[in-house]
């Protein structure tokens, strides 16, 4: 399996949601932008905004190679080498408050030695937690999970709750999912095809995990309050994303691309001093949810 | 000269603030939150919001003190021992886009072992660079720091130019000011009574800078696509504070007081995927004025 042939994957991956996403959207379609890497390779970058459910939204794919940095090749403890590096992002804000925020990663990096791994993830930002919706999501990543390898789920649920959190807010970014990074052969005993199976499968359950919570919460009526909490809540994501997600801080760090970077972005975010929640309201609901080992797949939670 | 006296002395420079600024702001009033530090000292903020002129804004004054965190004696290569730091911090977001945002800090630190320091700075961040209003902000800067010494202001005005910079995006936060740190007797020969006057004297020009221009540019009208540059000139202003700013950074990393740190977000803030301001535009002007070195205090730039 070449390089070359899982990036092409990427980008049917890439194709194949963005098709899906405008059919749900109904209204607004992709634009894309070409753009290319001066020390190797490019990307298409897709961006939908004012549908009529999604505010704004990025599907971005990228295969850029050329001498790693020395910032990523000391992190390694690695000699220089050159790098290939492909993946497939997506973040998507919605308009309607009751419609969570999605993010979707998955991603291939070799090097000129021979290293290679798989790493990506999806997780879901609510603004309002809704419990079935999140066992919804949960128990399909598990099943999806489960059909690659037994420990899967469990230990990838965990590293999205780890990874996905807001240390100086103390909560969760929403209700996690799953993150793995660093998987090649020698990580659970499965070939490398079988890791790129369950990476593809991973980039093909997207649309199946978020189309029915788009249509079904987007038909929820909401208030100017409710607005509001959206863009405080969006706000939260900007501070997880611009202070510790390591993609971004990495892509910033190596001189990336930073419109696609910051594709991430949502189109309004607020911040509001001190602000709390109403004792007993769904807004304070959703903030205790907001923690890690919280497991959604158990029906009694 | 005691630390609790500087301390008393930057209190009395956050009231003589506050009181200049509801003056000139005509309506909104500050509302002050006293908090304390488990591991020892506190703070008050004060919050104004919703004002004739002043649409989101803090003026914080806090004095802590501790055992010096590990991430700071280590970034100082020194040994474990107890610090006290006091300042007060001020950013203001106005309603008028024609209004520029400022920043404004003053710091004092010192340790158990007599090392010590005073470090600050000012720096404004218009939405539309105003030439006449860049020049009268950096003119009464310079002739404030050749009070005190002949390098201040160059030496100063260089290291804002490099301090609020936004790497990723290739441009200035704004047209900065003066920025300095670890300032001690040691650094210009200056005692360190006459360092505290020039610090004091950085807090008291405050109001004198920024009033005039918030009364003069508050009249100017502005449309919803001002309104809209402005957001997404306060979305790079989030970040930078988010991604670059070091205090931010060693707040948030060393557990201190999330919404004293982030009093500093804007009230509003939007992201445009890939943003391009008309030719010729105003918005144009300014992003080409984003940019390290522009003399201001120079009649003829």
């Amino acid at each position: 399996m070449t390089k070359e042939h899982i990036a092409e994957t990427f980008k049917g991956i890439q194709d194949y949601i963005c098709r899906q996403l405008e059919t749900a959207d109904g209204k607004a379609l992709f634009l894309e932008d070409l753009w290319t890497r001066e020390e190797g390779g490019g990307g298409r970058s897709r961006i939908i905004k004012n549908g009529n459910a999604i505010e704004k939204g990025g599907v971005g794919f990228s295969a850029v190679h050329g001498q790693t940095p020395e910032k990523i090749s000391q992190a390694l403890q690695l000699p220089p080498a050159d790098f290939f590096a492909t993946g497939v992002s997506i973040v998507l804000h919605p308009h309607n408050p009751h419609v969570p925020i999605i993010h979707m990663n998955i991603r291939y990096f070799e090097m000129s030695n021979g290293t290679y791994w798989f790493g990506g993830g999806i997780d879901l930002t609510p603004h309002y937690i809704v419990k079935e919706d999140a066992q919804f999501f949960h128990k399909k990543l598990k099943a999806h999970c489960d059909h690659y390898h037994p420990e899967f789920y469990t230990t990838f649920k965990k590293w999205a709750d780890d990874y996905f959190y807001i240390p100086h807010r103390n909560e969760t970014r929403g209700i996690g999912g799953i993150f793995f990074d660093h998987l090649n052969d020698s990580t659970y005993g499965l070939s490398k095809e079988q890791l790129f199976d369950f990476v593809k499968a991973t980039g093909m359950l997207f649309t199946e995990l978020y189309v029915p919570l788009l249509k079904k919460n987007s038909a929820h009526s909401f208030s100017a309050e409710e607005k509001q909490w959206q863009k405080i809540r969006r706000g939260r994501y900007v501070e997880f994303n611009l202070v510790y997600d390591k993609g971004t801080k990495f892509g910033l760090d190596t001189n990336g691309r930073t419109e696609s970077i910051l594709m991430s972005m949502p189109p309004e975010a607020s911040w509001e001093y001190d602000f709390q929640a109403k004792a007993g309201s769904q807004e304070q609901l959703t903030l205790t949810q907001l923690k890690k080992g919280l497991d959604w797949t158990n029906e009694s939670i």
